[in-house]
């Protein structure tokens, strides 16, 4: 029987919507799955070599479960953003939860396909030696391609 | 022929985001199709017993059709989201649109099954006593196993 | 063979998250797909004939890469998103980049199925007069059975 197949875009460039590509992406590696992620508009943030900018924002996640409630117009003080970002990363060092660099790592060595969208990057005029040196570079047509023929499509 | 099945993937948990999980499990739901929701992230909100603390924030959404416009600096002011929230449920209310609780019981009813994703419960530090007892407990490759094989995979 | 299939849910209605359901959607097209994009929540927005009113905000997307660094508590100064949704079109119209306008145009002459939801054009109170004449009206079953056949089916 042939592998499974799944297709991601990852549109999102914040700490936590980073997660559930590199997540998604991992798992379905280990299961065997033949598994490509397109890195379009803020995504691309998250091929950086450097994910310290990659940060959280209360803000636009109300949602979000904090360790102190915090009223909106504090959460808009400088350096909160840092704050949260902290918080979050320490939680999850805590809870034994990789880092996005580890899952990132689990995917390259799995064989994960991790492509640039080159609009994108042309747009964003993003430096393509800011990226790590496993990502390729690719259009929405050759990544329906695969699309197209995969088990799983998820816009994330 | 075999029923259709639907894959949902609900990683958010505002008021405004948690009705298309359950709008779309439900529609399915009664075209007979075979519906997993998986919770993940903040959409583990959406499976607590009380849903009071759903809200929605005109700030994450600057495309939300406001009754009154508003500008940016007041919608950070408290008690803003609490107001937006009021003002949509009486909407939603007064257009006969049914709430998230009612939605809810309709995918229950349905049996379309509600997974909580065991990391996120984990991580967060979730009490399992908060979610509804029809909740269930996995992991992102158990659910990978059924949106493989399922026809519409989404997420939300 | 068949020509494969895309289903597209677009469900938000700012500047950004406007381009992924066109952009999407004419690749395809262009690919000789069939494809009909669900227009839900604030995804309507991009229905309207005029998107003058279509932003984008700093705030809701702290991922944005901003010309300028440009602290949270700036970004809630009134007039900002203006700003950057100037920033942002300047920036796309000076790379060649087309507008949204444009490739809904092309969409359109492609053959692209576009449907309003009916639920949320009742809830909202949409004027169907605000809409481009070649939207369509439905809901989300009628959806569903399109997206059950479809190859490759994304909510963005």
């Amino acid at each position: 029987m042939a592998a499974k197949k799944m297709a991601l875009i990852a549109s999102k460039g914040t700490l936590d919507w980073g997660y559930p590509p590199y997540i998604l992406a991992s798992t379905a590696a280990a299961l065997g799955w033949e598994v490509q992620v397109f890195f379009t508009f803020y995504g691309l943030q998250l091929l950086r070599k450097d994910l310290s900018a990659v940060k959280i924002s209360p803000l636009a996640n109300p949602a979000m479960p904090m360790p102190v409630p915090m009223p909106v117009l504090v959460q808009t003080l400088p350096g909160m953003e840092s704050m949260a970002t902290m918080m979050m990363k320490n939680k999850m060092k805590a809870k034994g939860v990789a880092s996005l660099e580890e899952l990132r790592h689990i995917c390259i060595e799995a064989e994960v396909r991790l492509i640039a969208c080159q609009m994108t990057v042309d747009l964003f005029e993003f430096d393509k030696n800011d990226f790590i040196p496993q990502a390729q570079f690719g259009g929405a047509a050759t990544f329906l391609g695969f699309a197209g023929e995969a088990d799983v499509s998820l816009y994330v």
